[in-house]
């Protein structure tokens, strides 16, 4: 990135969320603090905040993921806000408009947030560069880039169950070379004090000098990288790496990398599962360990909400919108 | 079923509204009573109440069917709920995720109540079996076996115009083999203690022993079937049956089953004829019938919004949030 | 049409929204005069206003427009109504109902408003003219006949800069003989008392004795046309024409019709530039032109939003509904 801090304003309070990188350790903890007072708010009766009324916030999904749109949809409607969900590829940009002609044109909607998913690495950070200034931008995901939203609820769910990060051992185990994932959470993790990050994955699927770019250490075989770890998160492994020449069968992968009880067992007793969602049964982990005990998987998704409405209402500056007299409506 | 009572709560409440069967002839008239206070907010300057705020309701429909949705859109808005529609075929389910995983996630997000349409019967059932204690489940139509929200709202149309059930003769004209419209409406006439229920279709769309297994009379001939009856329902014919063996030609079909004024002289002078729509013109009924002054299908429609906001807010509890202080706002 | 005023009720208020065609100069100037109270929403904290509050506006569009829609739905939710975007292809009328049963169905379920978008010209007028009287009709783009709401934010968007448009020349750039938005501009800029008004395409692309029958000049060259004028209104080139007879290629095109700032020089000194977007870069006009200082482009997509809110409010004579009270909330 050119310039010192893309997604802060000039008072550096978060203005778009587009990566981890970048972030202060304090950053992270306010939208880690935010998040936790936004639990509540689904045991209320009425499971709604007005802070951001009044607010338009759109779905700018150029790649198609229901299960992301609809945690962001949720988010944004317990804020209040708006949301418009625009299914890129059959508007304007099919009639040959250009990218920034539609960004354009919703920004004249006076559109306030755009939460963009794209195929392409680097596409939020284009589109926050040519933002207006009175428009936040929100990465859901691009390219193997980052999806730091999902980064942050999976620290939000590790601090819930280990407060302590600066005591912690991590492990990433799979897909690490494709997935914007495992840079944001090993971002993260780092800016959040964790002494030792693991990478378990066969070397087809580990980043070149992973060791040295990343800081963390690599493992290839399972049983010996999740000895005495903390948590366990489980990459999901996309069925057409299958096809190409970089995994084996499901079943090897499986035989090799899968999480079973079994194996979990050399981690710490009270070792937390992770895994973004949605789980291939059988091949990432067992079903007992995707419903066991240490499995906080769910937990995530829930997670996932407050984190969303946490960042959200940042970037938009609504923290103190009225919110002490109407939060408890 | 297994359980007793899969739709209630321990406390007799309803839960879930997955079908007529097994519901006491009070829980249907509370329906019935229930849609009869919520037919007013259509006639408001503001049509709604804030009944449901904050709920969540998220519509499942395995199968499409627009006008099924709308409606319960609409009733959810009307109750001041957010809706969630959520295209299941692009959704997770489409990456190999189980419906079972499906279903938990949408939980984990604290979605309140999902409507659910499936080609399978039994779908909702089985979504209901699996939903942790928290989350309502409706029905919108599974399979060929149960559609509640019609039957019930059927039962309003014809309670408004006839009070007294125990006094009815009811013909139901059509398909009723393939029809879980016919199912519903079979089973609330019966426990609403409709005397005579009578069935009339061609022999192939008849389900085998019906006189004994649904407790109603079987005619194949219109004429017969539908003398001095009160109500008339038609019933929709999928024209996919038409390529089939069961049904002679469209043509044939109306100078066999086709219902005109000519025909429907001999019902009692103030029948009513209902049909649960979208009607084929010239298959089922002329437009002199669909548009007379016995027609009911257009309120048929109107009270399906009212039946809906019964149900919705009797199953997530909330008929005592300050419906009273707030329903006149 | 065979009523006098299809789109006035008893009161002579505005009760649908179909064409410009009709209308009195004073009910377009009350238009833009509403909307003008309006513009005011967007740069509030909560951009809302709780005019039609409970109101139900359907988009019905029948030719697919995103960008359209996405304007109707903004402008329907800041007047805090609930809107519902029916996918008609997908709906009932697939199933072989027709376009008055579906309207039937729709009115039955207390929808207040249709936003009509269809490809063939009076469509929007037929279902006004078969409507219960409850409902109101906007015609959001029917056929090559009418856009009314495109011509009034375009009125709107110059009275902004050109105050009196009793002093202006006005030139309409491109393919008039299709054009549903051409039709709508000329209509209210003669009923606004806009002096001359020039038209400029080729001979294919202009409608036979264009001059009498709009009462405009013709211009078959853009220098000789835009000469002195202070609007420059450029149209969208559909680029299926290119394929047909009609028009040569894109390059020649943009060579003989194409909007430069050298071509741009021999128009007024404060000159207004506008289009309706989408804009075909290099087609219709450079990008200096479109980004340049006189384009007010993006200024007519922030108008639409106040426009559309304007007419809605007008057609469901909400506008006394507590506004005074509420609009300041």
């Amino acid at each position: 990135m050119s310039a010192p801090h893309p997604q802060l304003d000039a008072q550096g309070n978060l203005k778009h969320f587009l990566t981890i990188d970048g972030l202060s350790r304090e950053l992270l903890v306010e939208i880690l603090d935010r998040a936790e007072g936004f639990l509540g708010v689904a045991q209320q009766a009425v499971k709604k905040v007005p802070l951001c009324r009044g607010k338009v916030i759109a779905n700018l999904f150029f790649e198609n993921s229901t299960r992301t749109r609809t945690t962001f949809e949720l988010a944004a409607k317990r804020l209040s806000a708006d949301v418009l969900n625009l299914n890129i590829s059959t508007s304007a940009t099919a009639k040959g408009e250009t990218l920034l002609d539609t960004l354009r044109n919703l920004e004249a909607m006076h559109v306030d947030m755009f939460v963009v998913r794209h195929a392409t690495s680097g596409a939020a950070h284009f589109i926050a560069a040519h933002a207006n200034p009175h428009v936040s931008i929100i990465n859901a995901g691009d390219g193997r880039h980052s999806h730091p939203t999902q980064g942050m609820l999976d620290m939000f769910t590790i601090r819930r169950h280990k407060p302590d990060f600066t005591r912690l051992r991590v492990a990433i185990v799979g897909d690490i070379l494709h997935s914007r994932v495992a840079r944001s959470q090993i971002l993260a993790l780092t800016t959040l004090g964790v002494p030792e990050i693991r990478v378990i994955a066969p070397r087809t699927l580990l980043p070149s000098h992973v060791e040295d770019a990343f800081g963390v250490r690599a493992f290839h075989d399972l049983r010996e990288g999740i000895r005495d770890v903390d948590v366990v998160i489980m990459l999901r492994i996309q069925r057409e790496r299958m096809n190409s020449a970089l995994l084996p069968s499901e079943h090897e992968y499986f035989y090799l990398f899968g999480l079973t009880e079994k194996r979990l067992s050399v981690a710490c007793p009270d070792a937390i599962v992770m895994h973004p969602g949605p789980i291939n049964r059988g091949v990432e982990m067992d079903s007992q360990v995707a419903d066991g005990s240490r499995s906080v998987i769910l937990e995530q998704v829930s997670n996932g909400i407050a984190i969303r409405m946490a960042v959200m209402s940042m970037c938009l500056g609504t923290q103190n919108l009225n919110s002490q007299r109407e939060y408890t409506a």
